[in-house]
């Protein structure tokens, strides 16, 4: 786990699962933040039924899945050696399953699995089980704060950040990274139609974390980056969004209205910035990812009330969209900042690059944006 | 009035102001379409409480001032002349000045008070009065349609339209342009938040106008315009949106939203088509336009329920964007479409261009696009 006892605030969506002992607290995001209610899981099985019934999303399932094995492992710790590693694994099918299209879930639970391989004993299953998923964890936002770092060397010490959608991980790095290198953000936050993550997760977020956010319809993200006013609190600096997948040819894939973004801040020559851990080799350009449709019928409500003329029946709803690569101007990944016809050097990166803050971060925008 | 007896269909909100003698009908668009109720005003005063108690908005304050001053004209008639006058003048006092920003009323007004400057009877007066009501709504109906024939001859014989926000007589006029030159249109309306026009009227119009529209979340533009497919139903053909204000430079100033549009469309080689019935001469250019900020409690409501966190105090709701030239394709008038760096032309134009349907539209559209 990343230090934050150096911070005065922290945000309730960073420690939104928590494992202790005989069960595992999810927050209830699907109610969050009008409501701050936690689902109790007694068993690995009801933290995969949790994560099934979308009660955690983003990163969440991330940490369930983390805390479902260690879960998994603790009550297993009475067991013979076989039969504590027969409910591991079965925990694991359980968690690693609860939603088809998360990959993290299935990470998580192959790297716990593949560390207790050796294990001689029961309670040497458990310890190691137990590490891992603390390690994994750990280790994912290590990730965030370290992308978080090398986006933080791209902004002047004071700087106007216009965010789409919901970060999570990606977001509390470049927070903490902002806060270790004496950068003060400012944020303009889009309310992000039509699940409103901006204005329900993001903004909420910011605030209590003590950042100033401002909120703004999808639909006024072009007037702010065209102004010298921004949203009312000075001209934008940048504008900064998780990617959900970046192709090796610099394309960014992420939630829908990113694109739109992209193409007001490069018409008003404001630097796009995507942040994502690493870039997939598997896709070697944007057209390689397949965009997923979602139910159409969210676009003609708004948290389930019907907004739309009962006319209405046609509506489209894409989960994502992407930005061409030559609309986006960096890409801030766990190894440093890479241009996007540069995604390759990524793999030619110590892996250490952005372990420690940088003695004197580099502001390099505006220099040859 | 257009005639509209050839058409199978029409839109409630075609004919949203209705005069019938004693009594001006509005229909109340503060709960349209969820409720199809009409407010019924018995005074030309209480025309003006309508207009100011936003009853109706867009084009609807022009339609009741003119209705209000026919009512003011047909209550008078038993009066005698200069009685008569002074109860026209005074309702004319009351509805130019309900609503301080929107013009229409007031050049609805002063058309109707100087007609009837002539007038020899109370009579005479009533009927001057009445049909100069009558004339000038018709004049702006019928600007809609000569600045819908503009827009159509840009467009392919099927063309697939995204547009923003709600725009009224334009957009009647382009449907009904549409159906005279036999083009077929298929329509992607964004939501527009905050107040959800495109959701509440424009889609529901071009339904009861049997055109088909898909609903998008503002965010979702960028992604149909980039897609060959669309929102789902083809490559987008054109952006179109109304303007409330076009610089003499052809900077489009319209609903905030629209600029994003125009960045997204231009990224992706669509052009996008702003409406106006003219430019206007007292602004050179964009910057000469002062856009409004609204209440921005708005932006963390939909529809008067909170939405945002309510740790979000912070937002910001700017009523309109302009877009500047360079991402402007061309400006539909009613005497003809001008491209943004030609709008003085239209002052040299016949105003009688775009008088009756060409007889052979063009397709202009990716000639030099």
């Amino acid at each position: 786990m990343t230090d934050r006892s150096a911070h005065s605030r922290s945000a309730t969506l960073e420690d939104s699962v928590v494992w202790d002992g005989e069960t595992v607290r999810i927050l209830d995001r699907r109610v969050f933040p009008s409501r701050v209610e936690w689902v109790v899981a007694h068993s690995p099985q009801e933290v995969a039924s949790a994560i099934r019934d979308m009660v955690t999303q983003s990163s969440g399932p991330l940490y369930a899945a983390c805390a479902g094995m260690s879960l998994a492992a603790f009550q297993a710790r009475d067991e013979d050696l076989p039969v504590a590693r027969a409910r591991l694994a079965a925990a694991g099918d359980a968690l690693a399953h609860a939603r088809p299209t998360n990959k993290h879930p299935k990470d998580a639970v192959e790297a716990v699995l593949r560390r207790t391989e050796a294990a001689t004993s029961t309670p040497e299953l458990v310890e190691l089980a137990i590490d891992e998923a603390r390690r994994f964890e750990a280790d994912y936002r290590d990730a965030g704060l370290r992308l978080g770092r090398a986006a933080v060397g791209l902004l002047p010490r004071r700087a106007t950040i216009l965010t789409h959608c919901w970060a999570e991980a990606y977001l509390f790095g470049v927070v903490r990274a902002a806060e270790e290198a004496g950068t003060e953000l400012t944020w303009v936050a889009t309310e992000t139609r039509p699940y409103l993550q901006g204005a329900r997760l993001t903004a909420h977020s910011l605030r209590e974390l003590d950042n100033d956010v401002t909120l703004i319809t999808d639909g006024m993200a072009a007037a702010a980056l065209s102004s010298p006013r921004g949203a009312g609190s000075g001209a934008i600096d940048a504008a900064l969004t998780a990617a959900d997948r970046v192709a090796m040819d610099g394309s960014v894939i992420n939630k829908v209205g990113t694109l739109g973004i992209a193409a007001a801040a490069h018409a008003f020559d404001i630097p796009f910035i995507g942040l994502v851990e690493a870039p997939d080799p598997e896709a070697p350009t944007g057209a390689d990812v397949v965009i997923e449709d979602r139910d159409p019928r969210e676009v003609l409500e708004v948290l389930g009330n019907r907004t739309a003329s009962e006319l209405v029946t046609d509506a489209w709803y894409p989960a994502f969209d992407c930005a061409p690569p030559r609309l986006v101007s960096w890409i801030a990944t766990s190894r440093g900042a890479f241009r996007p016809d540069r995604m390759a050097d990524y793999f030619t990166t110590d892996p250490e690059a952005m372990a420690a803050p940088p003695l004197s971060p580099d502001t390099v925008l505006g220099a040859d944006q």
